[in-house]
């Protein structure tokens, strides 16, 4: 049975909190195309709300596409998903300004360091690189990552604690067997949801937890019951908050105090634009089992297919008794290894951090002169929040925005069961993919489709 | 609670059959350490046998260093298994001869082609294999597969229906996903345990099917309510045998009138020594679903972590729908591309079919000039099967083995309930990692370790 906590203080009606439940529910593969859909009553029941307001969601998911009702025997998910359509639509309208938050920056890749490390690779034709090799990714990479670490993030793990792995599908599938599906994972809500895709995927019970102060309502935490928790401290996606010490440390007290495992995504935190940033929880903890994860998908190029965590101590062998090896390919690892050690990677991180800084400030600069509404300071991360101004319909913003040539998203289609006050008319315009003069394109395309 | 298919009237006691199967169920972390084990009444009553029975096979676990009783609580899984013991003792031995099945060989590895199209495809400087790229893999490299598919092995798939993956853990756990947990999964047993391990990490339950002639045994599996099959039908592990026309038959069969899937995993088909081949499961298919597994760890090398699959056609939106990347880097993609597009790749197949034949022989001939038993004839793969003649105990074989620097594994580690008849005397010969000369001094070996 699908379980929710709806909140009847909202100013979204429940039937639209629970219509939206569902549907990121069967988004996400929990409930699959096929399935038979829980009663009314049952559900209603189960929920403690009226079947009334079961009905008027089930009404707007049959409406939506989303599921079918078949006489005499219920509510079933439709075998084609609405999804699936939405992707072939997009494909109509062609991205001139792709804004989305995973676009990514290939003009800026060091190719010519990159490729000369990895001639370099290949002409000293290890056999070693063809085989296997260490279920964890190979020691002398993980030594220069954790080098890494502490130098740009203070975190001091021992080598033997990382893994690598092809991409953050791959290592937090991987995580779901390793904690067990037992536990139920908490989410920030609103949150990154393609983690909560694939932790739905990887067959774990997800309990969305809403935001307080920006951070993880850790009250609520305690309740919900989870055994683990995904969270991004450094900058909350997609609000772009920043955990506070406070927060940090009750977050922190929750591990010790009921067991549960911290999940601590600190993506992007590469990029800071104000301040110094607070110290990660992993630096924080003191035994608290804190799994870090990052990736170089965005310092470096997603394409690469390169992602790390650093697990507590103790699940270290469980993790070598389920893997006979690392997904990435012993070439990369080694390429990789140059590059680090080389002193290439901070080298970029710095010039890209110039960069992006000049990105963010085309993005202030041209909704303040295009009075497109107005910009929240944003401290770290690659994405700024824009609370759009004018009369154009919240929920028209991103589909005007596509017939200009746009691509965005807004701050409550990241939402499973909270929708942030006048999160309606805040989009997320991530600065990755496109240089100053795009993003000021770009932004007077925005002025056209939503203020003429 | 574990289920289990025990089987009276085999020659294994019940006893060792139950504690085998807890043993495989713990190692492949279906029981986690620390965890509470079923009472030995619950047991004995849910597999319809005696709690005396229970009562020893519990008594084996704990004196094998796998559960420990708790007074006034139970049996639990111990937190260290003996799993990671053995792994440290086995380091202990330096391995000089390896004939593993996991073994692989770099030595013929075509470097230098690999290495000048890779230079190639680095020195194009695309943008796009920077990028995360299609979930599937990149269209163009699909293309090539499915040629390959075609003119390898007769099974005529739409690229459209292939997905890449970095190695057979990440695939075979996507499709855990895709085909869904509450499919019970059968597996043949003996059988390939790598992959049972990573069906039970990944969430799904499992059933091991004995064989029967060779193949797993269809009835069993319609009677076991499995929803989805794995089978290796072009070269059986660990048996090596080759599935009839009629029994592929009957497999599909099942498929059709359950609607269960099959996981056809058709490693090492491309090295045939005798005879032409059956055709693939999938090109025998008319509309059952059968996934097409296969890896280029074995005809290339295993620390490229390049694998594919052909999904039926019904399954694909739903994967597209839950992966946003593929786990193969660009570059490795396009390098692939290059690779099977220039022809190397089947090339390279045919040049180590010949060294693979003389490797074989060498076994044949060493194990008759050396007395060590019989090799059972193999007409495809990269391992032979010996029964070991003379006098030394069977649960000797490999730790003689090892003390004399020879890895190797008994066709009964592979086994979960069912041990072939016969089994415990005969040895896996992998030849995949070694040259003729190394293997007739690593059989030398062998028979100081048995025969002196």
């Amino acid at each position: 049975m699908i379980t929710c906590s709806l909140d009847p203080k909202s100013r979204v009606t429940l039937c639209d909190q629970l219509f939206e439940a569902l549907r990121a529910e069967i988004g996400a593969g929990g409930i699959k195309p096929g399935e038979r859909m829980p009663s009314k009553r049952q559900l209603a029941q189960h929920l403690s709300i009226s079947t009334a307001t079961v009905e008027a969601a089930y009404g707007r998911l049959t409406s939506e596409g989303w599921c079918e009702s078949r006489p005499r025997s219920g509510m079933y998910v439709c075998e084609r998903l609405p999804g699936a359509k939405a992707v072939a639509q997009k494909e109509e309208t062609p991205v001139r300004w792709d804004f989305s938050t995973g676009a990514a920056d290939a003009a800026h890749f060091p190719y010519a360091t990159w490729a000369r490390l990895m001639r370099e690779v290949l002409s000293e034709q290890s056999a070693s690189l063809l085989l296997s090799g260490d279920p964890q990714g190979a020691p002398a990479l993980r030594e220069e990552i954790a080098g890494m670490m502490r130098r740009l993030r203070g975190v001091d793990v021992p080598p033997s604690c990382i893994v690598l792995g092809a991409g953050t599908e791959v290592l937090v599938s991987a995580l779901v067997a390793l904690i067990g599906r037992d536990r139920l994972f908490a989410v920030e809500d609103p949150g990154y949801s393609r983690v909560r895709r694939i932790l739905v995927a990887s067959g774990a019970r997800i309990a969305p937890i809403p935001l307080s102060d920006g951070a993880i309502d850790v009250r609520a935490l305690y309740t919900s019951g989870a055994g683990a928790a995904y969270v991004t401290p450094s900058h909350q996606f997609p609000t772009g908050v920043e955990m506070t010490a406070q927060q940090r440390g009750a977050l922190l007290r929750w591990a010790r105090e009921t067991g549960g495992v911290i999940l601590e995504d600190d993506y992007d935190s590469e990029f800071r634009f104000h301040g110094v940033g607070a110290p990660a929880l992993r630096a924080l903890s003191d035994g608290e089992p804190v799994v870090y994860m990052n990736t170089f998908a965005r310092t470096l190029a997603p394409g690469l297919r390169l992602s790390f965590m650093a697990l507590p101590p103790e699940l270290v062998p469980r993790y070598r008794a389920m893997h006979a090896a690392c997904s990435v390919p012993g070439f990369e690892q080694e390429t990789l290894r140059k590059f680090i050690a080389g002193g290439y990677l901070e080298r970029h991180i710095a010039r890209m951090a110039v960069v992006y800084r000049g990105r963010l400030a085309a993005i202030e600069r041209g909704a303040a002169e295009l009075g497109l509404g107005e910009v929240a300071p944003c401290g770290a991360g690659l994405h700024a929040l824009l609370t759009v101004g004018g009369k154009t319909p919240a929920q028209e913003l991103a589909p005007r925005a596509a017939k200009a040539g746009v691509r965005l998203t807004r701050l409550c289609d990241y939402g499973v069961m909270q929708m942030e006050r006048g999160g309606e008319r805040i989009v997320l315009l991530g600065f990755a993919g496109m240089d100053e003069a795009e993003i000021a394109d770009g932004l007077a395309a925005l002025r056209r489709a939503w203020m003429a």
